[in-house]
């Protein structure tokens, strides 16, 4: 059964205040769930299920700790989700824990004001393909932990650490890395040969990255244009950018 | 004004049967109807606008020929359009008209059951970035004069010419070009040290390409991973191929 106080709970997690307050944030549906129940960085606050999840997942179900399990009916689940369809089971974890980031000896992913969650979600999909650990953000960029970001990230929430910091900031306490800006013109993405360590700045889906930021760039990049059209997708283009680089550095 | 058999027409172009059938479809704000009016190939069919598009494009306006062109007022704008913030204007276009297509000498893109309409237009953008002209779909890919497709290719539609067609069938009547299928495993698309003239095959968001289609491909390739994601989004991916491709061939 779901108590009032709970189902005010959940909802109030779809707001970035509670989500910040509480350290906590919310996922939905055994897909995303089931892979960050596995995550050792990701403790559980509260699982609500109805029985087909329970059934479908005996060991996940019997695992979790008593007193943060909660069958309940459809209709309740139906009145916290914030899915089109309500998937089995919605769950309320903890932000993920990692370890002091470190920066010299790797490529980072910078970001400058992503608004999509969409774009977000894929975007840290593709560092979590590339093995990119490390995402910093601006204030201006989408929150990592908003409810359509967390299930665009298809379960790479657990595995790339995401810093807010003001990128101006953040980049003048690391002045010995290079930092590629992505930008529409500038250097032959593909001239770079080897790049092990560094900064990839992406910038704004509409605006591009700021000129204030784009002046602290050591390297102003362009993927080549053939065709006609205006920009490329923010995560289609970060993709082609670590691609390049991690196989440049082979 | 817009008359009750007008909004009728406009809303029956939602569905992909009439757009068949008229061989048309609707596109919705200034940055993109701005974009398709002058662009060659594409047929404008009507025009409805609220005062301030027509006061804000006057050379446009004054362009569009008599009995195409409507004023109409905002809530009727509102009772025809499929966005969630109606944009000052609706237009009804001719599908676009392209030469015949050629295979032989040029880098084409095929697309294996693409679902998800944001990811058809980021593909579609992707492609024409790249200035890959020509794009084959089997019939389970989403049509690309979709409402929500339209929006998202942001004028590529215009340039990239969308051919649906049994792609079993198109290959085997296009023995000769090497046929590229991205995979989860296969050879490493870095590794590729040219390719002028081929196919490059993108599989469904979560299926990935068909193994009927993928027996029919010359070489499986696989864009190396560093991390754990399980999969990339089907337009980074295409982006990261196309991108390494193109310049491969410098």
């Amino acid at each position: 059964m779901l108590e009032k106080s709970q189902a005010k709970y959940i909802q109030s997690l779809s707001q970035k205040k509670f989500r910040d307050q509480e350290q906590a944030f919310i996922a939905e549906g055994p897909k995303i769930i089931n892979e960050l129940l596995l995550a050792a960085n990701i403790e559980l606050l509260a699982l609500y299920a109805i029985g087909e999840w329970v059934s479908d997942n005996p060991d996940l179900a019997s695992k979790i700790p008593k007193g943060r399990f909660f069958e309940i009916k459809e209709k309740e689940l139906e009145r916290v989700s914030n899915l089109q369809t309500p998937n089995q089971v919605v769950a309320v974890f903890k932000k993920p824990v990692f370890p002091q980031p470190i920066f010299e000896n790797k490529i980072s992913l910078l970001l400058d004001g992503i608004q999509d969650p969409g774009n977000m979600g894929t975007l840290l999909r593709t560092a979590d393909w590339f093995g990119i650990g490390q995402v910093i953000c601006n204030k201006e960029t989408v929150d990592v932990f908003n409810t359509k970001v967390v299930q665009s990230t298809m379960g790479s929430i657990a595995r790339v650490q995401v810093i807010y910091e003001d990128l101006e900031g953040f980049l003048k306490k690391h002045p010995n890395l290079p930092v590629y800006a992505t930008e529409l013109d500038g250097k032959n993405l593909f001239d770079i040969k080897e790049a092990k360590a560094c900064f990839v700045l992406i910038g704004n889906e509409s605006k591009g990255v700021r000129p204030e930021l784009s002046a602290l760039a050591s390297e102003h990049i362009m993927i080549p244009k053939f065709g006609m059209a205006e920009s490329l997708n923010a995560a289609v283009a970060a993709g082609i950018v670590l691609g390049h680089l991690l196989s440049a550095n082979r």
